[in-house]
This record gives C-alpha cells, structure tokens and sequence, in this order.
C-alpha cells in the first residue's frame, strides 16, 4: 500500500546560528517568519519561514540550529557543514502511514508519531530506506 | 530588493540508477512520472515525478543520475552519496530575479536563465550565498 504525499511541506535546514539564517532568507526572498520553537527531544532551536500557501498546506523552509554538538543537527553540522539536513512530506495521517510503510518493510527512525513544528504530528523515515534521504512524514495541524 | 518564492518547486534528489529511484518514489508514495528528459548541459538524466498541484503551480520530486562520474552530480553522489542534491523554488521571472539577486551581492552559479526541466527557465544560485544549499529559481514554462 502506497503513503500518498499531499505536498512538500518543508525543507529542513540545518544552520550554525538561527538569527543569521532567518536574516538571510528574509533578505534574499522576503520570506515571513510563520513561527519559533525550541524542541528539546529534537535538540533544535528553529524557525518556520512561509514559502507559500496551496490547498493541501502551507509550505515553509525550516531552519534548524542545534542546542548542543551531541545532537542530531550538531552532528551533521560537523560533518557536512550547513545545507539541507531533511525533506518533509505532507501526509493525511501520519500513523497509518507509519503502519503502511512499516508493512513494506521501510526502516523507521520513529515508531509512532511525535511532536513536530507549528503543532504538527510528525514521524521521521531512514534515509536507507529512502535513496539517502532523511524524510519526515507531517501531519499538519489544520488538517 | 528581495526575490519572492512562489513555491518550493522541487527538491533535486541524486541517485545512482534513475529507474530504481523512481521504483522507490513510485512504490512507497504513489508518485507520478510527470516527464524524463536527458540534460547533457547538465550531465544528467532524470525524471520529475509530481507530488502536488498547487495555485502557484505543480510541486515535484527530481531525480538525477549522472551521466557519467565527471559531472556535478557524478562528483556529488562520489562525495557524499545518494541524497539531496538541490532545492529549487518558484519565481516570476527568473532573470528580473538574477538581476535583484546580482545587486545585493549574492554568488550566482548561472549569470543568466538557462534551460531546466518540463520547459522551465531556470537559474542556480551558488550554495556559498544561501546558508549552504544548492538552490534553485524556476520560472514554470506553464506560467
């Protein structure tokens, strides 16, 4: 059973310093700033910038700078430098999807969903079950 | 003068076989081939595969394969592996937008608009001046 994807929600960006980036996308593309939050359990500090709105949801570049260097984005930071850490997907129900993906074998990161950004259930897939891609399945909110 | 985003257009995935990567996007997320095409300008082979429509236009999943090791994206995928590649998002018009980006000092890879994928006109901006990500601006041939 296939997870059908409802948009490309965001684009998770992992940078060194929040303000910097948040300056540079507001500067360059006149992007808004939608919302901030820390999350602990991810180790982030982030911010939601809006790209644009369609009928499945908004879409937004997130930027991601990480609380310490023994996180998830302050170990990538070290090892790659910034640039985009995860691509995340819009999907209509992130723990049937989990279920689906789960059945056709895909490697999880999360067994059940968690909490995401601007009040989003979320669920992180492994990227070696998705071409080297760390994919996030997002739930949003509205809908 | 800033540069506004319309969409997130796509999101540049490279791999190493095209048709296994489009089994995986087809099969786990019931996306659709929307067009192939061979860049040689590019050195790559790929495919758009939709994810979404959106009223600022369609929303897609670009594969890339290299058409052979000594291309960008042959020495990306020797570098780093299979992954994200780029971002590219939609504008206006992207030369009024290389114009705009050219005066606040922003490094461009294209000095002006080149040929992208389904008809698109399309330019990169050089990942030193955007935080570390390949990016993207694409006018859609649709409009």
């Amino acid at each position: 059973m296939t997870v059908p994807l409802t948009r490309i929600d965001h684009v998770g960006i992992a940078v060194r310093d929040l303000n910097a980036g948040i300056d540079l996308y507001t500067s360059l593309f006149g992007l808004t700033v939608a919302g901030r939050e820390t999350n602990e359990a991810q180790g982030v500090r982030e911010a939601m910038l809006s790209v644009a709105d369609s009928p499945g949801g908004a879409s937004y570049v997130q930027l991601l700078e990480p609380l310490g260097p023994d996180t998830p984005v302050g170990r990538f930071l070290a090892a790659r430098g910034e640039g985009v850490h995860h691509i995340g997907y819009g999907v209509d129900d992130v723990a049937a999807s989990l279920a689906a993906l789960r059945e056709q074998g895909v490697r999880l990161v999360d067994e059940r969903p968690r909490h995401g950004s601007l009040g989003a259930s979320i669920a992180f897939l492994h990227p070696k079950s998705v071409g080297g891609v760390l994919t996030e399945l997002v739930q949003s909110a509205a809908g």
